[in-house]
C-alpha cells in the first residue's frame, strides 16, 4: 500500500478494496503523456514566476522528462496501490529529485490537473479523429467517382422507390460526414482551453501565470472561471454527443452494407479481409466488420448516457464521482477510430456488382411517380394524377407485367389524358436524368456535387485513372 | 376512415386500430403554420416557374391562409382519420379551393416536407430558447451582482473546501449558460437549411427554385442531397444532446438549490411562488421546482437515447421509424423552455441568507490550504507542506477548535518554520482576498468577471440601485 | 389559481408558470379510477376502525362515487390550476359534501396515495399487457400452424446458413414471447402491495388497518416500511425493463418483416390494413406498421433510462421528482399494448409466399454443413471436414454450381473420402429432416413444439381447418 | 496473423486492422474456465452418444484439462492473432492431442458455445451477487440494530419532515435489497438453461444429447428452440436491468451518506478507510467511496442503454453485432459485485454520531402533523386541522420558536380546539412512538421488523452484545 500524499490527516489506512475501488492509475496512465507535458509547463512557469526557483524548475522538468522517458521504455515501476497516475509521476519525482520534487504540485490541485489531462489528451484525439473522418470523405468520394454513371435502385420504407445514381447514394454519406466535421472542429474551441491555474476549486494565492502554460501547451484559451474550470466535463459530454452521432451515421451505412452483400440485395461483395467464416457453415462470408461497427454505436451511446447520468445533479465544483469520465471517453475515442478507420478501408476495396443493381431496378414500378408527373405536365392536378397512376400499378401487378409492357390503350383505361409521348418517361435512364433538380440525382447534378466534394477534399478526380 | 390521397394501389381499407398506431395528426398538428408558410411558399415557388398558373397559386395560397385562420380560430374540422397535419390541411384544401389544390404537392413529397416543417419548428423554437438562456445569464449576473462579496463555503466532495464568493460560485454558472448558448447558436447553421426539393428522395423533374421557397422562408441554405435531405435527423439529435448538457447544468444548480433550502444548509429561502406545501406535514415549504427541473434532465436525456436508438441501424433514405423525431423533440423544447424560465425567475427571487453562510464558514479548516501556501514561501516543499498541515487540522479538530485559534508554539509543533506572520493568512476574508490569480475567486478578479458578463449581456450595472 | 389545501403555512402565492411547470393534472387524471377506488376504501376503513365516524365514511363514499360517475360522463370541472387529481377529487368531495370531505384525507398523504393510485393502475395494466401477449403467442402459432412443412433458408449475419422451417422461425419468437410473460407475472407480485397507511413517510398515529384496504383493493400484500413504500419505484423500473426487452423483440420481428416484405426477400406480403401508400410515389406500399414498432422500441428504452436517471441519487423519502414516474409509464403502457396488438394483428392476417421462399433456398450452398457432418460419419474429424468443404464450396461458386450439381469425381478433388451416398445429404429437405437433434428444426421436432405451445395456449390444432 | 479455422473458403487474408477490431480474445479470455468446462462436458457427451469413439473423447477431454491448467498457470500461449478464447482453445488443443482434437466441435458451432459459456459465466456471478447482497443486507440489518432507537429527522424534499428511527430508515433499504434479490432469484431461472445442441442456428444431424451436457454443467433446463438459443440474450439484458435498480438503490445510499457526512448534517463520519484526502487542502477528508458508488449508477445504465440499442432490430438468428454482449457484461458484475461489497464494509464501520442527530431535530417543526392528528381526535376535519397548523407554524417560525415552545392561548388563536393536553403530542419522542402503524417508525414496529430481517437472514440479535 503506497503512502498517501494527503495521508498527514488521516488516522486510519486506506482499505486494500478501497484502494482497488478508487484508483484509477489502471486506465488513467494511458494519460502519462498529457500529464508530464502539463507539469513541464507548470513547473517552467514557476520558475519563470519566481515562485520556486528557476534552478529547481529545471531540475523538476529534468526528472519529469526521465520519468516520460522510462515509461516510454516501459521501465517505469507501476505501483497498483498509487491512485493515479498524477500521484504515479509526482512519488516518483521526489524518489528520482528529492524534496524539490514536492514544490511541483505549489499553486496547482489534482482538480485542475486532471482536467487539464484530458483536454490535452481529447484535443488530441479529436484532431486525429477529424483527420481520420476526413479519410473517410476521401474513400466514399473515390468509390463514388469509380461509379459515377451506375444506377440502382433507391429505396424508402426499404421498398423500391425511385432509380438513382449509386454516386448520388454515396455523396449522401459524404453530407453526414461533412456536418460530423463540423461538429468536431466547433467543438475543439471549447476543448482547447487550459484549466490550470483552477486549482482546488477558488483559484490560488501564487501569482501564476496561467496564460504562459497555455501557451506552452498550445491551447488559444484560458478558463475564465475556477469552480466552473475544475467541475466542468461539458467538454467531454459534447464530444460523446457527437461521437454518438458519427456512429449513427457508420451504423446505417452498415446496415445497408450489410443488406447488400446478402444473397438477396447482391448489390456489393464484401472483400475478403473485412469479412469471416463460420466454424460450422464452411460456405458461410459473413459481413463482420459491418455488424460490428452496427453494433457499436450502442456502446458509444451507451457512454453517452452514463456520463451524461453520472454528472447529473452533482453540486459544485468536483465530486468523486467525475473519475467516471475516463473510461467511457477512452472508449469512445478508440471505438470511433477503429470504426470509421475500417469502414475507409472496407469503402476503398468494396466490390461492386453493376449487374444485380441493374436487375433490381426491374420490378418495382420505380418510374411510377415519373408517370404521374407526365399527366401533371398534361394538366392533371398532382393528387389525381397519383390516384390514376396508383390503379394504373395495380392492373400491372395484379398482371406481372412492368408500366413500359402495359400498351396505351391499357394505360389509358386509368389515364385518359396519357399519349403515346408517355413511354418515353417511363425507362429507368429517362427518370434518373430528368432528376436534375438542385441536389436531385440527373447524373449532371451528381457530377456537379463529386467536383465540389473532391474540391472541398483536395481529390484529383483524375488520379485514378492513372 | 378518410379517405387516403395514396389509397389507388390499395385494394384492402387501413384498420382503425393501424389508423390509429400510424397516424401523427395529434401531435403533429402543431407544425400547422410551418406546414402552411412551407406549402405558400412552394405553391409561389411552383407558379413563378411556371410549373402551375400563377392564378392557380395565388388560388392555392388564399385558401391556405384562409385554413391557417380557420386553425387559429379554433374552427378547422380535424377528423382523426387523418394521417398527419400535412394531409388534413392539403384535404381540406382541396375541400375549399377545389381540385386546383390537388396541385400544390406537385414537385413536392411528405418526406421533404415534413424535414421542412421541423426544420422550421426547431430554428424558431432555438432562437426562443438562445433568448430564455439569455435572460437566464441576466438573471444570475444581477444576483451575484446584488451579492458581490458575500462569502460561501466553496465545497468540493460535498464537503467544504475553501472560501469563495457567492458571485463567484454564480459566475461558474454563467459560464455553462455561455457554452450553452454557443453550441445552440452553431447548431443553428444545421438546423436552418430548406430540404424542400429534394421531394421523395431523388429530387424532381420539374424545374424548380428550391433556393426561391428557402429564401421566402427565411432559410440561409439549401440542401446538397436529396437522399441526405429527407433521411437527416442530425439537426434534431444534436438540439437533443445540448438540450441534454443545458438540463444538466441546470440539474446541478437545482441540487445546489435543494441543499441550500435544507435546514441544514440553510443559504437560501426560496420564494413562496416557487415552493410547495404537503398535504400532510403543515410546516412544510418544499422546493419542488428545483426538484422538477432536476428530475426532468432524466426525461430530456431520455428522449436523446430513444432517438439515437430509433435512427440507429436504419438504411437510406426515409423510414417510417423517424416519424418517431416529433414527440421527443416537441416535449424536450417545452421542457427546457420550462425548466431555463422558472429557473431564471427562480434565481431572480432568490432570498440569500447571509448570516447562514457565514457561520458555516467556521469549523472547516477552510483555511488550511492558506496555511500550506504559507509554509511554502517559508520555503517548505508544498508536499511537505501538507503534510504538517494536515497533522495540525487533525490535532486541531481533536480538540475542537479552528486553526486561528491554535497557539503559535502548538503550531510550530507540527510546522516548524511557522512564524506569527502565519495568523494573517488564517482568516477567512485573507484567504478569499488572496487568491487573486486569474478566474480565481479574489473580490477584484470577481468584479472583473461580472464587469465582462455585464458587458456581455448588456446590463448596467447600477440599474438595481435606482 | 385554485386555493392550496396545504396553503395554510405560507405567505405569498404560487405564480402561474410555476403552476403550469409543477402540476400533474393533465396527465395524471388518467388516474382518477384508481384514485377514487383507492379513497372509497380507505374512507370506508376509517369508519371500520372508528377513526371517522361510521355515517361520515358512507357520505364521503357516496360523495366519491358521485364524482367517478362525473368524470366518466365528462361533466368534472377539472380546474387546471389544481395540482394534480388527488387534490381535483377532494376539493370536489368538500365541495359536494361538506367539511366532512376534508377527514378523508386523515392518516393518509399524497405520498403514499400516489404510490398506491399507480400501483392500482400498473397492476390492471400488467394483466392486460399479459392477456395481449397470450394473443400475440396464440396469432405466432396459429401462423406456425398453417405454414407447418414450410421451409426457408435460415440466416446467420443475414447470410442464408442453413434451410429451416418458417413454423421454427416463428416458434423462436414464441419462446421470447414466453419468457415475457414469466418476467410480468413475477413482476407482477412486486407491483401488488399496497403502499396505503405509510402516510408521508413515517406511518401514521391513527388506528389504521392497511390490511383491510389492501384486502378491498384486491392486493395480497401491504409494504413493510413507510420510508420504502412512499420512495419505492422499482416496480416502474422494473416493468420499464420488461417493456423494454418486449419492445426489443417486436423489432427484431418487424426488422424481418420489413425485410421479407422488400421486393429483395419477398417472402411476405403485408396485409393492405397495415401498410400505407406514399404522398409522391403511387406504386409505393410501405410497411408502416412493422416500421414504427421498430422506432418506438427507442422510445420505450428512452423512458426507462430517462427514469433510471431521474431516481438516481435521489435521498430518502419522497422527493418531488418522482413525479416524472408518471408520463414515461403511461406513454409505455400505450406503446406497446398498441405495438403488441397490432403485431398480433399483423402476423394474423400476413400473407406468406411459397414459392419465393423456395426459389432463395438455392445458391446459398445451404447444405455445406450437411456435407461436412456427412464426412465426419466418414471419419474425418470435423475441423478438417470443415475445410474439405469451404474449398469445395469455393470451387462451385467459382463455376456458378450449387453443391449437388457436383459430379463426385469434382467433390472427390477436395475431399477424397466422399462417396455417392453423400448425395443423398445434400437436398434441402433431406438437411431439414436430418437436424432432428432437441429443439432442432426437423419437421418431427417442430411438431412436437407446435403442439406444446399449443397445449399451453390452449389452442386446439384443429380448430382452422373448420 | 493465425490461420483461420474456417478459411477454406476464402482466398484473401484478414487484414491485421481487421484482426484487431473483430477479435474478442482480450475480454472474452475471461471465459476460459467456462469455454473449457462446456467442451469437456460436450466431448463426453460425444463420446457416450458413439459420435466420436470414447476414446477420442477421453483423449479431448485430457487435452482440454491440461489447457485449463496452462491457462491457470499463467503459460498458455495466447496469440493475439485468434479471434476469440474458443478458438484459441481449440487450436491449442489441435496442437497438444493433434487431429483428433479436430473433432470436439463435432454438433457444435461457436453460436451455441458462446451462448453457453456466457450462461456458465452468469449464473455462477448471480450467485455471487446474491451472496454479496445478502451480506450487503446483514450490514444494514446490524447497523440498524446498534442504533435500535436513535431518532433523526426523516425528509422528504429534503426538507425535515418527521421524526423516524434511524434503525427504520436503514429498514427502508433492506427491503430494496429484498426486491433485488427476489429479482435475481427469478432471473436464474432464465439464466440456467443450456443452449449447447443448437450448433449454428437449426440443430445438428448427429444424435446429441443435450440434456446430458446440460446435467453434467449444472443446469436444470435445456433450450427449446435452436434459433432462440443462438441468438437469445434476454438474461444478459434482464441482468443489466436488475443491476440498474440495484446500482440505484446503492446510489440513493450514497447520496445519502454524503449528505450525512458533510459538516452541515454531520450525522456520520465515515471510516478513514472508506475516504480520501486532497492533494491541495489538507483538512479535507472526502467520502470518495460512496461518490464513487454513486457516480457507478451512470456507467452501469449506461451498459445497459448501450446494449438494448445493439440487440434492437437485429434479425434472427446470430449476428456479430452480439458479440458486443460481452464487455458491458463484465463490467457491470464487476462494477456492482464492488459496489455492494463495499458498501457492507462502509455501513460496518460507519460512525454514527447520535448527538448531530439529536441536534436536528429542534427547528423543523417536525411535530407539526402530530398537532393537526391531534386537532382531528378533537373532531376538527383533517384539511381544517392541517390548515390551523401551517398557520400556527408560521406564527412560530416568524418569532423564531418550536411548536412546544408556544403558549396554549397562542396557539388557541389558530386551532381554538386545542386543549392542553396538546402538548403531549409536540415532543420528538411522543410523536415516533405514536406512528405505531403497520410498517411504521414506531420503536415496538420497527423491533418487529428487525427480528423479522433478522430471521430471514439467519442473525442471532445478540450476538453483537457479546
Amino acid at each position: 500500500m503506497a503512502q498517501k500524499p494527503w495521508g498527514g490527516r488521516f488516522a486510519g489506512e486506506t482499505g486494500k478494496s478501497v484502494e482497488d475501488f478508487t484508483t484509477s492509475l489502471s486506465f488513467d496512465k494511458r494519460l502519462y503523456r498529457q500529464d508530464i507535458a502539463g507539469s513541464v509547463a507548470h513547473a517552467r512557469m514557476l520558475g519563470r514566476q519566481g515562485i520556486i526557483a528557476p534552478a529547481e524548475a529545471e531540475e523538476i522538468v529534468r526528472g519529469l522528462e526521465e520519468i516520460a522517458a522510462e515509461i516510454e521504455a516501459g521501465e517505469f515501476p507501476f505501483d497498483p496501490g498509487q491512485e493515479d497516475i498524477h500521484m504515479a509521476v509526482e512519488s516518483r519525482l521526489i524518489a528520482k529529485v528529492g524534496e524539490v520534487g514536492g514544490k511541483l504540485h505549489t499553486a496547482r490541485s489534482r482538480n485542475d490537473q486532471v482536467a487539464l489531462d484530458l483536454r490535452l489528451y481529447l484535443a488530441a484525439e479529436a484532431e486525429a479523429l477529424i483527420a481520420a473522418l476526413t479519410e473517410l470523405r476521401r474513400a466514399g468520394v473515390r468509390l463514388a467517382r469509380r461509379h459515377l454513371n451506375l444506377i440502382l435502385p433507391g429505396y424508402t420504407h426499404l421498398q423500391r422507390a425511385q432509380p438513382i445514381l449509386l454516386a448520388h447514394h454515396l455523396l449522401a454519406y459524404d453530407e453526414m460526414w461533412r456536418r460530423d466535421l463540423r461538429r468536431l472542429t466547433e467543438a475543439e474551441a471549447r476543448i482547447q482551453v487550459s484549466p490550470l491555474g483552477a486549482a482546488a476549486l477558488a483559484g490560488t494565492s501564487f501569482p501564476i501565470d496561467p496564460q504562459f502554460t497555455a501557451d506552452q501547451l498550445g491551447f488559444p484559451e484560458i478558463f475564465r472561471n475556477s469552480l466552473d474550470a475544475v467541475s466542468d466535463r461539458d467538454f467531454i459530454l459534447e464530444f460523446l454527443s457527437h461521437a454518438s452521432i458519427i456512429m449513427i451515421h457508420l451504423s446505417r451505412l452498415s446496415e445497408e452494407l450489410i443488406l447488400w452483400a446478402s444473397s438477396e440485395f447482391g448489390f456489393v461483395a464484401l472483400p475478403d479481409a473485412y469479412a469471416t467464416g463460420s466454424s460450422i457453415m464452411p460456405q458461410k462470408k459473413n459481413p463482420d466488420v459491418p455488424e460490428l461497427i452496427r453494433g457499436k454505436s450502442g456502446r458509444v451511446a451507451g457512454h453517452l448516457m452514463g456520463l451524461l447520468m453520472t454528472v447529473k445533479g452533482l453540486p459544485l465544483a468536483y465530486n468523486r464521482d467525475l473519475q467516471e469520465d475516463k473510461e467511457p471517453l477512452f472508449d469512445t475515442v478508440d471505438t470511433v477510430k477503429a470504426a470509421v478507420t475500417l469502414m475507409t478501408g472496407l469503402l476503398t476495396e468494396l466490390q461492386v456488382r453493376p449487374e444485380r443493381m441493374a436487375a433490381a431496378l426491374k420490378g418495382g414500378f420505380l418510374t411510377a411517380t415519373d408517370m404521374a408527373d407526365y399527366l401533371v405536365t398534361r394538366g392533371v392536378p398532382f393528387r389525381t394524377a397519383h390516384a390514376q397512376v396508383g390503379r394504373t400499378v395495380r392492373y400491372a401487378e395484379s398482371r406481372g407485367r412492368e408500366l413500359w409492357e402495359l400498351s396505351l390503350a391499357e394505360i389509358q383505361e386509368f389515364a385518359p389524358l396519357a399519349q403515346e409521348e408517355l413511354s418515353g418517361w417511363l425507362t429507368i435512364e429517362h427518370a434518373v436524368s430528368r432528376r436534375r433538380s438542385p441536389g436531385g440525382t440527373a447524373p449532371e447534378r451528381v457530377a456537379e456535387a463529386l467536383a465540389r466534394a473532391e474540391a472541398e477534399l483536395g481529390i484529383n478526380p483524375y488520379e485514378q485513372e492513372i
